[in-house]
């Protein structure tokens, strides 16, 4: 059942409230999107159109949640504002997993946005309003495998994609999604480990031990010579994966690199891998590439030395799948 | 230079020594072989023709050592040998890496025996004899990128390998070595990951936490229908290895395999990708398998999934291996 809009209540917010007789002046909240992932909950509140009045985060993801004390980190966060406003609020991510709040089932592939809104998940808060939980979505590969994604799904859904589009979002498991050719479905995807192969490996195995890291994390990202070297041997040696990342061990005990460049050649190596795997049936004209800035222009260059033309998607993709999907179950009209 | 054969000296050795009336019948020791890896040093006593007289072994690998007391873990072990014997010693394995007692240089493939034998690395020993350390293999692959192995190479040369055969050698950092034209030759290998990305993937990465994991080892290997089931994915799939590991997440999360079947699963998928990959430019006629009985057999259920041909080599190639270089140095005699 969709829910009235949320009026504006009397409690001050000092985060975006603006003075009383300004009142006019300000959309009013109308929803509470949370981007509740496996490390972090980030809190919007959303005005009409889907603009972000203000947001919030807190490392409270599903992993750091003890005793099933999900509405309290929830209230901790944004209990004023649920208090005052009274919004619908609309989750996507892991806090739909077995791990979280409650299981949101899997919404089979092809899926579109409007049976994604049908399907929303609705747990009652004992603070008064109903949080909708986002299903993820659920696609069997032609090898016979499940794949599974969830949040991904509400970002592809904010982020404008034209019928027939490839969008990679980038991250620990990195996605892959093709767009079908029905506005706003999802045909199909696929995850790459790649992230995670980067964290375990450097950190965990004889690849790691000849590392030198760099704490500091520079600003923007620039493509080394290590990184370029192992995009391309990533690239080209796709298909013997397990064993082309042994490069990273002897490339450091040749002197090719000095320990400090061999992350950067590790990085490399997985993400053309990656790359080389998920277009070795058929490369896409463009990929949108949907993430963090730094991560992004880390695989745009990687992309363009695969031949790919790139594209960003806009950075408010969640929070515009977010209010999409509440829009679409009619939680927050559709005039606005 | 080579040594003279040790006597046999009086000091008794409970592991091997007979009553000294019966030492006529008793094959005097002619050397002691060392097997120093990364995480263990064994020692045997070779008599004539390499047969093994006694062997011992203690957690002393390379990694294991402190401040570089190699001599100390040596004498530990196999200190009375040493002075009973007065034997040469030769050593293979990480012993002879950088992080080992003395760096022994890479040879080069393809690396016959007799190469390497003329290229002992000589550690005098305090304690009188000299040690002599063989050297890795090192391998230029098509793709421009060095490969390497230290110990491996001796065990190919002590399993009787024909000329033009393929030899697996499965293990943390599995090998696939291609004999040349020449008599023990090792004209080129690759190593796969497999075992490490195993054990970083289950202990480490998300795919594990859905994983419960048997106690008890079973003596001999019995291939489930999840490991089965997982050859047969990484074998059509290795191409797309990084995406298609996500299934040993993805089958629990969908019921398909109860957490105890999903290391068997993961298991099966990295050796089906490590076949895959190592056999998709041609696959040999038969594939030799040097390594642990059970892991040996794991690895033969997989091949035989492929359609190859599989045999054992026999269980001592590595003293026979090191007694063969032991020979063609000249330290040894050749009339044994």
């Amino acid at each position: 059942m969709p829910e009235a809009p949320c009026g504006l209540a009397g409690a001050a917010d000092a985060l975006y409230m603006r003075p009383m007789q300004a009142l006019h002046t300000v959309a009013p909240p109308r929803c509470i999107a949370l981007d509740w992932g496996t490390s972090n909950l980030r809190a919007s509140l959303l005005g009409d159109g889907g603009s972000v009045l203000a947001s919030r985060s807190a490392p409270g993801g599903v992993m750091a949640i003890v005793e099933r004390r999900f509405e309290a980190a929830l209230m901790a966060l944004a209990g004023d504002w649920i208090a005052a406003h009274r919004c619908p609020l609309v989750a996507s991510g892991m806090v739909g997993s077995r791990q979280g709040w409650q299981e949101a089932p899997y919404l089979p592939c092809p899926a579109a946005l409007e049976a994604a809104a049908l399907q929303l998940t609705a747990v009652a808060l004992a603070a008064g309003p109903t949080l909708h939980i986002a299903p993820g979505l659920r696609c069997q590969g032609s090898d016979g495998q499940f794949d599974v994604m969830r949040g991904e799904e509400t970002q592809l859904w904010g982020a404008g994609l034209a019928p027939g589009a490839c969008c990679l979002l980038p991250g620990t498991h990195s996605k892959w999604a093709w767009m079908g050719d029905r506005p706003d479905e999802v045909r199909a995807f696929r995850t790459y480990l790649t992230g995670e192969l980067y964290a375990v490996l450097s950190q965990h195995s004889i690849l790691g031990r000849g590392m030198e890291f760099d704490a500091a994390v520079p600003e923007a990202f620039e493509a080394s010579e290590s990184y370029l070297e192992g995009v391309r041997l990533g690239l080209a040696e796709h298909a013997q994966a397990t064993h082309v990342i042994f490069a990273a061990r002897t490339a450091g005990l040749m002197n090719r690199y000095p320990p400090a460049a061999l992350p950067d050649f590790l990085s490399g190596l997985l993400i053309g891998i990656e790359i080389g795997s998920a277009t070795r049936d058929g490369a896409p004209e463009v990929v949108t590439v949907l993430g963090d800035a730094a991560l992004a222009e880390r695989y745009e260059v990687a992309l363009r030395e695969a031949g790919l033309v790139t594209t960003r998607a806009a950075a408010d993709a969640t929070t515009r799948g977010q209010w999409r999907l509440a829009q679409a179950a009619g939680l927050v009209g559709s005039g606005a």
